[in-house]
């Protein structure tokens, strides 16, 4: 039995074209960092982004959402409070949510017991790197920060186990992705390094999945459709200027991403 | 009678220098997903941005400013009652604002009961969507998040009653703009839809407006004149890369404007 | 006895190195406006940004980060706490740090209250613009929000006297940027005026200098050799196109900064 299946740009285009027709609304309560880019890059793929972060309007607001977004990256008291009403009323409602579990570990024990706060509401897919998913099941990860320092390949097992116990997708991304739900497990390959080097990569890819599994058949395919397509993107965006004109193709690159990229 | 008489170039120049000779002090109270554009879109036009949003520090601030920006677009408990608190020393000292009201609507009642509050001190301009306007009025409108469902066409006598009952300029934009006191009506046409897809160009207007009506002696023309030079630097803008591209491209135009785009 | 000494290209390269070499975990404390330009000017010059703002994280971050950042651009309230919390910290456990004073000044006396706790911490570095040098002095500034109106010659001894008083490094940029320590005093010439038109060119230099004094034998030249790298990627930063592009460019020079640049 083959550990992964590669998944593959054909797979992904229906998925793609999904959001430019349904144009989904996406709820995203994210970190301070990546607001502005992660709006870009919904509004680049098609989707429609609302940050509606109040605590007396989030709950209404998951209502009428088509998918949910949790990022805990610059987390604190009062966005802590409206991420675990949010996640609550989609897991009532149903609703797809994301949760994107930025720096867990045991130096940051705050954050960490919120994500598992928030992991009990049922997230449809968790979206993080090797030493977060490693940090959220209880092992040792190498990484003090949001930047990871183990490989993909090393915490595979883990994401399967962690796919298992919650009944959620687990997408880890890296220099290889992997995408599963505990039993069929995707991988994906390419992209570019310098993705590691702009901020808000990753976290606009979880922004990018809450667009994918909306009102999607099939949620395990669409994350990893979104995954294959920010790999892709990165691979064709313009590196010979420096980082900031790569990260400004990668807007380019998602808003004119075609079929024809394989 | 017209329903409204076409905006031209010509009109805004006078008011496009008066920004770049005066320099105005803008206080942003605004959301935390544009506030990056919004001051590098202010540094552009030759304002000078300020972001200060304690509660301790927005009536002093008021003070010294030129002008005074509010978006509601992430309102939350603390940044509420700093608008109040802001919105509420404009009007003492005749300072001029801008009220964004994103998103309003019977969704979001929370932002909405703000939005009225605040329409109480006396904004010099109301700058939304159509959807915002007609949500702000009570009426009926078709949007569910920060992007607009409707027609400003539609919504036009919406924003004129709005203008006058609250004495104030509603500047309305989307496909065709229009800026109104309730008795004199500009519209602007042009632009292009990729305006709509880069977050933050109708929150960046809102505070090109207040710098725009900062020590005006015609704030209805200054108003038009901000919406014309966003219109304008949209036309202008790079389209052939993507929407990376095309948002850097808008900073470029309007930091090049001159009075030769006709 | 020279008032100050010219700081060479040359003697920068070992401390741009040792950034790239030592990939230092820099803990951001920052205002909201340039949180993802800073954290993507960390990445560029090959630094690990991590922005952790909670009340119950700072403290432990601090001791695992490499150095730590306090700009208090947009603080309230809540931040407020967590850069006393910071700051303190890194005192006791000799983390070096950077405060950046932003818009200091009579007229905005809770930030300048806060200012001075911190300074009671002992910042390694302190660095702003000379109106917040003399504000931070109790000296009369000429500015009244974030952008500068004294010259950085006019205020070189309040500078040194700010540096002596408090046992600090005071980097005060502008036209002429000024380093010391109270005793040694680097200048450094060039950079673009077009760099005060681009928002957050400042506050990300202090978070490049927390990167450079992250385990640095010599504190004082690694803050000159920030403010040269900074003032130098200004100077090659595309003027061409307009001030979005500009923005850009400065990520890529900094991305490929090399020592050819003399």
């Amino acid at each position: 039995m083959p550990i992964a299946q590669p998944f593959q740009t054909a797979q992904a285009i229906t998925f793609i074209n999904h959001i430019k027709q349904q144009c989904p609304l996406v709820h995203c309560i994210t970190n301070d960092v990546v607001q502005n880019f992660t709006a870009n890059v919904l509004l680049a793929i098609g989707a429609s982004p609302a940050m509606i972060i109040a605590e007396q309007e989030v709950e209404s607001f998951v209502i009428i959402a088509d998918s949910l977004l949790i990022n805990i990256g610059t987390i604190h008291n009062s966005t802590a409070n409206s991420m675990l009403l949010a996640a609550k009323k989609a897991q009532q409602t149903q609703t797809p949510w994301v949760l994107d579990p930025v720096a867990v570990g045991p130096s940051l024990s705050y954050r960490t017991d919120i994500a598992h706060q928030l992991l009990s509401f049922n997230p449809t897919v968790i979206r993080g790197n090797a030493s977060e998913i490693l940090a959220l099941n209880g092992q040792n990860a190498s990484s003090k920060g949001p930047d990871s320092q183990d490989s993909t390949q090393s915490a595979l097992n883990t994401a399967k186990a962690l796919a298992q116990q919650y009944q959620t997708i687990v997408a880890m991304t890296g220099d290889v992705d992997y995408i599963t739900d505990g039993n069929t497990t995707y991988s994906i390959t390419g992209g570019d390094v310098a993705l590691t080097k702009v901020t808000g990569t990753g976290c606009s890819l979880s922004a990018m999945v809450a667009a994918f599994i909306a009102n999607s058949p099939d949620p395990l395919q669409a994350t990893a459709s979104a995954c294959l397509m920010m790999k892709k993107a990165g691979e064709l965006a313009n590196k010979q200027q420096g980082l900031g004109t790569f990260a400004v193709s990668i807007l380019d690159q998602l808003s004119t991403f075609n079929s024809t990229h394989e």
